[in-house]
């Protein structure tokens, strides 16, 4: 059985820089065996976490969000950094998440990526999105990949110009992969 | 004049432990001198950023947050922590204040303090959060105050039941105010 | 073939708590079918990492301790917090390692534990040692296990008093050689 | 009175770049009217921290580091980084000095730098290094200043080539001066 990915932006844009190389990373793991589901955090109107809601009942869209979850083994974010940690829509997901009981997300492989017109790629507020994701009980795999300059970084077919970037991002993928097949025997 | 503190809850319930934290340390501030102004997140309705509606421009309540912060010379945050982590909602306002420019909370003294029903406090959280502050150019107090085990540490008048808790927060907030009145002159 | 898991104490003392929980860990992994090897850190005396001195060459006992991590699947480290991070020695042996072509440490199976006399228990030196190890490649176990008021938790036998921490132990080894035995293969 | 700057390198190389820059700031702390003194780690042979010797008695270098930092105002620091965190040496002189009482480094105001050959500068580890210096009561500057490519970053007056890059030097130890100076009144 292939290996399930659930997989978001953490950018709410449409035509977003992190959404281009999300695409790009559905594409491999499509073509290295993986099952690869996008969502769209657009799609799911949680409100900002509040115990009075959830002591009223959860959001149908956290009841969503958590049935996306449970479908799958892994979850890859690919997520802009804002003040050099992870966007507010990402934690609040997240958030929401990690009050089912079982937290969903315990046990899931985790992988990160960003993409960033900057120099710096966006790699720092990915160190900042492991912790709570690890809090939750998420595998967070040690590589991440941030690929800085990103507004120029992508071809017309959506593969990255710089070739040795497309094969580490390939590679990145591919590992991913394998590790999600062996622990999910 | 009077050191002026910015204060807001990052919990969103009416009856939360960390609000109740918030009003105690007011208290003390007014009663130390200093001109202490609480604000509501609830009433300040920030979408998720999303660099899209700020291009067609910033959402009046982001305007609102940041004319209050532009009048004070100090913010003072009392928030929960969630998975390790600081609450969504605290996370969005500080990004939609970070892109106004120059960023209003340069500069600003900031005071970090948290309550919990459990026996840690919310200190963990308090930590994640100085960095995107940091960021900001806010000076954040080393001190940060973190009530364990809230929901029984309240007595009818809003002080702490504990008297050397008390002491410690009142101290906390007696250095708070110093400092900011030395910078601030 | 069984897992193989190299292990160590952060702390330099000889009756270490840490030490002791080491020991109990060491002993659950045997039962579970782990080869266990404990090494003391004090056994390598390795200078503060200088590149002057690498460029000399690397020091014996750097030699020696790649040599440990090369024969093993898998990191236990049990390690106290100074000022909310890890001890120098710990952070030292880390960068003396990474220095090695290929990293050593990359793809090894981390698990951190701690033990304390206070009521924190140790959780947030553990946070922070994640980072360096998983800038290594380690693949570092989300559960970490931490032992608050550890100066009176352990029996004559070395078993933790409180038989459901000590489930919760032998719960944490189980599941890391699992996972370490999945993965290798 | 002067502000009173105590000033060392994380690196312990003699042509360290991180040593070139400290150079430089204090040049300029000089011209701007501090007194600046630089210590060198290597002069401090500290054993790794262990509470088995503080039993016996603080090392010698531990109470000569003390004396040093209870004569000034203030605390910089230019550190590599190690594995997007800070050097050992750095951290065992930090754990040495927060076991005496007073902690001696309580209400200092920090100040952090870095020089990198590479790209990122070494910004990962100042934000690293903040936290222990922060639990210990320093007032880390949220202003940090890493200089990327410092291989080739320095003319021979010891100033940077890019004077837009020295601009801002000057101007952010012109505010940590100015800082201090306030908060010492």
């Amino acid at each position: 059985m292939a290996a399930k990915i659930l997989a978001f932006s953490g950018s709410l844009r449409k035509d977003s820089l992190n959404r281009k190389l999300l695409w790009q990373a559905g594409q491999l793991a499509a073509f290295h065996g993986a099952e690869f589901r996008e969502i769209n955090l657009n799609d799911f109107e949680l409100p900002f976490y509040n115990s009075e809601i959830q002591e009223v009942g959860f959001p149908a869209a956290a009841d969503r969000l958590k049935a996306e979850v449970d479908e799958h083994d892994a979850i890859l974010i690919v997520s802009p950094e804002y003040n050099h940690s992870f966007p507010a829509v990402v934690k609040n997901a997240i958030d929401w998440l990690s009050r089912y009981r079982p937290n969903p997300l315990s046990g899931k492989q985790g992988m990160l990526m960003s993409a960033s017109p900057g120099m710096v790629g966006g790699n720092r507020g990915l160190w900042h999105l492991r912790q709570p994701l690890e809090v939750c009980g998420v595998h967070v795999h040690p590589n991440m990949f941030s690929l800085a300059n990103a507004g120029d970084a992508f071809a017309d077919d959506g593969t990255l110009k710089d070739a040795a970037m497309q094969r580490r991002l390939e590679e990145t993928i591919i590992s991913y992969i394998h590790l999600i097949d062996k622990v999910r025997r």
